[in-house]
């Protein structure tokens, strides 16, 4: 019996790939290698092969076809074997994932990953050790799936000073917003039919609470402004406060409510935010409609771009994980690599410096001298009403307000103040209003 | 006297850039990167400097200050000169821009361009000069201004099979056809309005008759589908025979008329063509309002795609010229350079064999029979009616009808034929129909 294969060096021309984890996503990736190697030979010059896969059990089912040689249970061993190229992780969170890209880097291996936690917590680390080892890591699929937005923010937009990037980049939360804004469902409805559809998972809380988006707006905002942001660094809103009455008053003032990932420069440092908001009908990201991403950029010189796609799924992220690995082959090839640029920790400003306008309602006891009462709490914190609209509910009324530009804390404050008012039976939801006062 | 300074070699991390050109786009570039160079190095690490601008006439009046000693009027020599790095070639028209773009890259300078004649014209030649003098080629701002698509269609989506790319990519006749929609107004009355407001020039043809376009088609169906494809091989329809009526029509059916630019990958080759067309209302090119440009990208594993942003004017095409120049400059500095696929002469299939839905209108002599013969001669064709509508028109009577899919051939054919027929006055306008059956 011959021992085992001697490791052999890259031939030029041609990367051997180790992928760790053939869930959905990895499974995806090595049917799209497998069945396309030759017309990407063809186009790119560089013959791609899937050398090595690590899975945790050996024996399950896959949707694709593995040959025993090609399976391994040990990831350790995979990210610093010789017979790997290029490493591309596709286990998501947090550990081993973390370790295993460390390695896979300080063995001279380029990475691609598609994880998102990993990214958001552990980016910078991860960049920096790249750096160290002068090999890639990119990351393109581990934000808004199929759409290659990483790359258009840090190379087509290299030279470009970056105001703000605004995006819904989780589709549970969009399909969500979607089927309550065109059927008027309830949150709970609209839910329950999502996770009929696979849309939304049986615990939903890491989409609908904003967690997800949160991890991928800490990601676009590094890209974006070259700045240290974990997924901690992000206030966070998610939309299950969100009800059919709200997105009714937001048709009626032309808007519609989605759930938007922002990180925008202000004039002490940044802001990162996840949270539902109004955005006029008549913005680009207002149209993106069920389980679709979008992220809107404005560019000081390029003005308003928006890129739209395929959020997630198995074959259109294992498309953005191709790209990268196509970017960093030619780079093997090439003895080069991509220049990241330097991360500097940013000051990040708080929500309570925040100028927006503010859409908020309040049910109240219906008599008079009410309303007086409530505008009188406005004007003290300094919290101008550009609409007001009062419906009746029986012996109580609902008022809706639309705020002015206005500072987050005065509105906080005031929130608080209305909250004592004996009047006031409820303080109901509050949603950023985007773009300019009409 | 000094006499004239010796050439000095490329200094390492420095790039000295040569613009051809100085009207609006070329203005906008050299301010960018006068005004941005320390920014743009601190994120790059490579110092951009306009060194020499080339200008036919010294003594006009510019937006931007440009001391004496960087100004030219000899271009031939600019684009030979060995204080040149990189030349950015901001001209327009076929000549004298091919022979300097062909001696920058015969002199080995990696070259930038935004002119869509030229690449749609002579693009292949061209990229054969730049593979054989080993120096980078880029063109994105010749498609689309600032959206940053030709290099997402070709790094990022490097390893897709795209099966169609579809855009709105002139933004003349958007605004037009955006106006005609909102306010109803004939496409004279919009048109006269976009040249008010400097959207259409003063001899509108280029734009309203789809030439710009069709450049930009050929330009996106030669990286889409690594094809050599001039302007002279795509299909062409303008804008000029839509009427304010077809609009209605359209919005009843729940469509928005847009001029698209195709490109499509049909089973015996590929079919590029520009005209006007019928767009659902829930596609996600309809919403593309006034001057915006944004192209949709259908991919085999990646799914439906949109990037949407400003297609003209000079910041916006500034900046993709500026991303476009980070590019070429980040290879000078690790002397390395992209790779260009190899273009091959794929097969154009004809718009005879185009398979679409039609929406055609007639206007007929308003008298019994004439519907029966009518449908006949549809049927005589093998074209299929989806649904016909009549409207009176006093003596006469107009039939609007959208068809199942059928053959491009097949429909010309009916158009001869019920041309012919004596109760038809009027063959009106044929506008093709995207998406599939409802």
């Amino acid at each position: 019996m011959a021992g085992p294969k001697a490791p052999e060096a890259r031939a030029p021309g041609r990367v051997r790939l180790g992928v760790l984890g053939c869930g959905n996503v990895g499974a995806a990736f090595v049917g799209l290698v497998d069945a396309g190697a030759e017309e990407i030979a063809a186009r790119s010059g560089v013959v791609l092969e899937v050398a090595k896969v690590a899975v945790r059990d050996r024996s399950r089912q896959r949707p694709i076809e593995l040959a025993p040689g090609r399976v391994s249970n040990d990831a350790a061993q995979l990210v610093r074997s010789d017979d790997v190229d290029l490493v591309v992780e596709l286990i998501g969170g947090i550990e081993p994932a973390r370790s295993l890209v460390l390695d896979a880097l300080a063995s001279g291996k380029p990475v691609v990953t598609a994880n998102k936690e990993l990214m958001a917590t552990a980016g910078a680390e991860l960049l920096a050790a790249a750096e160290l080892a002068g090999v890639d890591l990119y990351f393109e699929a581990s934000v808004a799936g199929a759409i290659p937005l990483l790359r258009l923010l840090a190379d087509s937009l290299g030279g470009e000073r970056i105001d703000r990037v605004m995006g819904i980049v989780n589709g549970t939360t969009n399909y969500v917003l979607t089927k309550m804004s065109d059927e008027g469902s309830t949150y709970a409805d609209a839910l329950s039919q999502a996770q009929l559809l696979g849309y939304a998972e049986a615990d939903p809380s890491a989409d609908v609470e904003g967690h997800d988006a949160r991890a991928k707006a800490a990601i676009l905002a590094g890209i974006a402004f070259d700045a240290d942001v974990t997924a901690a660094d992000v206030y966070r809103e998610g939309i299950s406060g969100v009800g059919p009455d709200d997105i009714d008053f937001a048709h009626r003032l032309g808007y519609e409510v989605k759930l938007l990932a922002v990180a925008e420069r202000v004039p002490a440092g940044i802001t990162v935010r996840v949270h539902p908001a109004m955005v006029p009908r008549d913005h680009p990201l207002a149209t993106v409609r069920g389980a679709f991403n979008a992220v809107f950029i404005e560019g000081a010189a390029a003005g308003e771009l928006m890129c739209y796609g395929r959020g997630a799924g198995g074959l259109p992220t294992a498309s953005a994980v191709l790209g990268d690995v196509l970017a960093a082959a030619h780079h093997l090839e090439d003895g080069v690599r991509s220049r990241h640029s330097r991360r500097e920790r940013v000051q990040l400003r708080p929500m309570s410096e925040l100028r927006m306008q503010y859409y908020l309602t309040l049910d109240v006891a219906d008599r008079p001298g009410v309303l007086a009462a409530v505008a009188r709490i406005f004007g003290e914190h300094r919290v101008s009403i550009r609409s007001m609209e009062q419906v009746g509910l029986g012996g109580e009324a609902r008022l809706v307000f639309i705020t002015h530009t206005a500072l987050e804390a005065d509105v906080q404050a005031t929130l608080v103040a209305l909250a004592d008012l004996d009047a006031v039976e409820r303080v109901g939801g509050l949603l950023r209003v985007i773009g300019p006062e009409p």
